[in-house]
């Protein structure tokens, strides 16, 4: 059997109880490691599940999954992703792999970003489409997402925005720098060794600058925003940890509200209900600025 | 301290281990009854846990939530919630109040079907709005519901349809029952004693139904709609527990499917992505009506 269990957002003792009895049954037990990241960290985990984990990241999913099924119909691997098997980033590739080579699965599920952001009491049912915030580089300077967040908000709908993780990135500078090596004499010793970039994780003030960016660019061009500097926007940080963090306040506050360490999330607000302009109040960066602009908007 | 503790979709041990711990912690444990329903039941919560459970129905929320947070500035009080506590219903009031008493509050996250629903292999940020279908009844068919859903699908997003719980309800005839009673002899007895309807949960099969009376509705006024009988649709029931089944089809085998016992959800799919049909296609009530039917929405 191949388990796909939910690890939840905080640490290790937010796995369940069917989780951590599967965990511990399985012969191997591998933890998917490049679209989230547990503020725990694996040995926390290896310690709770007394078991030794396998990282798995994205070129061994993508390029080593028979290796991760293998002997699966004969014996118990479990596949950990924080969050959701099924959450933000799906899994599907490896089930149809599995349903292929006939192996049975079953989901553990757990809380993901795309439920748990429901504790800053806006109501996930009046969210629209999610949106994912990449890092611009100096070349690329999508702003799609923009676009949908606007529509939601014209729609009166919340939008979600997933902030960009970058995982065991080859950067291109350190290609560059591999090929001039592999070109001159350490051939040998760098052949197939790959450099990676220290991880970057998105910061919502990083995500507020690229957003205040386009509202000025979109300005140059004519265009008066649906959203602008005032619009309310919440924070998220580390949601499900002891530490979260929740900010409410305008996107320009966004810019410079200090919520620490990843994972960070942002929801651009669309029409309230006064239910949830009240629990957003209680995360308020400045609480008459807060009531002045969500009142704006709801009026 | 008030924990909002989730609880998962399936069994007893679909609790977190944090949650778990919190549970056995807690002075007075409370379960929320009125907005969902585990398959697993009470007793088999109370055994595993080993707590007494104080059962919370909608009146007791809403009207007695002092009596919830009594002492809980000076002890542990644990609300439990199927799914997550802030997932398709919150919980927001009780938060509220437990705020503007000075009682501290957690919340300890777990799945809800609003992120589970990605099991079938529909990613989740694909999804536009949720909505909810309720019963219809002799002299009230709102169809509010369906323009939503129309909407989600011209913008090629899916829709998570959440199906109507009557639990606790007092029918009409149920209350002029009562009324008669009480002004013949009976008045002593009857007194403050209320009658309630059995339970009702409803299946993907009336939910379809429902949507195929909308569509001939709209066609009588001239109508083509964007969703008809060959829509490609999910029907879930019971996300999350052993028995889970999912099927995929047409609307108008939705109406015939047969899922078993409550929780039903349903979804009516947007534009799909090759890996979302693939995926769906592992659950289809009949694969060739499934491709066909897919294959056209999809070029």
């Amino acid at each position: 059997m191949l388990y796909l269990i939910g690890l939840g957002l905080g640490d290790a003792e937010d796995i369940t109880v069917k989780g951590l009895e599967a965990v511990r049954r399985c012969r191997r037990v591998y933890l998917e490691a490049y679209t989230s990241v547990l503020p725990a960290g694996r040995e926390a985990l290896e310690k709770f599940y007394g078991k030794e984990l396998i990282l798995a990241d994205r070129e061994m999913v993508e390029q080593e999954a028979d290796s991760i099924l293998k002997d699966a119909d004969v014996c118990d691997v479990a596949f950990l992703v924080v969050g959701d098997p099924f959450g933000a980033t799906t899994h599907s590739d490896l089930v149809l792999r599995a349903v292929n080579l006939g192996i049975p699965y079953r989901v553990i599920h757990n809380a993901s970003i795309m439920n748990a952001v429901g504790c800053c009491g806006l109501q996930l049912y009046n969210f629209g489409e999610t949106v994912s915030i990449v890092f611009w580089t100096d070349t690329w300077k999508p702003e799609s997402f923009f676009d949908k967040i606007k529509k939601n908000r014209q729609n009166g709908m919340h939008t979600l925005c997933l902030l960009d993780i970058k995982v065991k990135e080859q950067s291109v500078e350190n290609l560059m720098k591999i090929q001039t090596i592999c070109q001159l004499e350490a051939l040998q010793f760098h052949r197939g060794r790959k450099i990676y970039e220290p991880p970057r994780y998105m910061s919502v003030n990083q995500a507020a600058e690229q957003l205040l960016a386009i509202i000025q660019n979109r300005r140059l061009q004519g265009e008066e925003p649906e959203i602008t500097e005032n619009t309310i926007c919440v924070g998220l940080a580390r949601v499900g940890a002891q530490d979260q963090k929740i900010a409410s306040g305008t996107l320009y506050q966004m810019s410079t509200v200090e919520l620490g360490g990843p994972l960070h999330s942002m929801i651009v607000t669309g029409t309230m209900h006064p239910l949830e302009l009240e629990m957003l109040n209680l995360f308020s960066v400045d609480s008459s600025k807060f009531e002045n602009n969500a009142f704006q908007r709801n009026t």
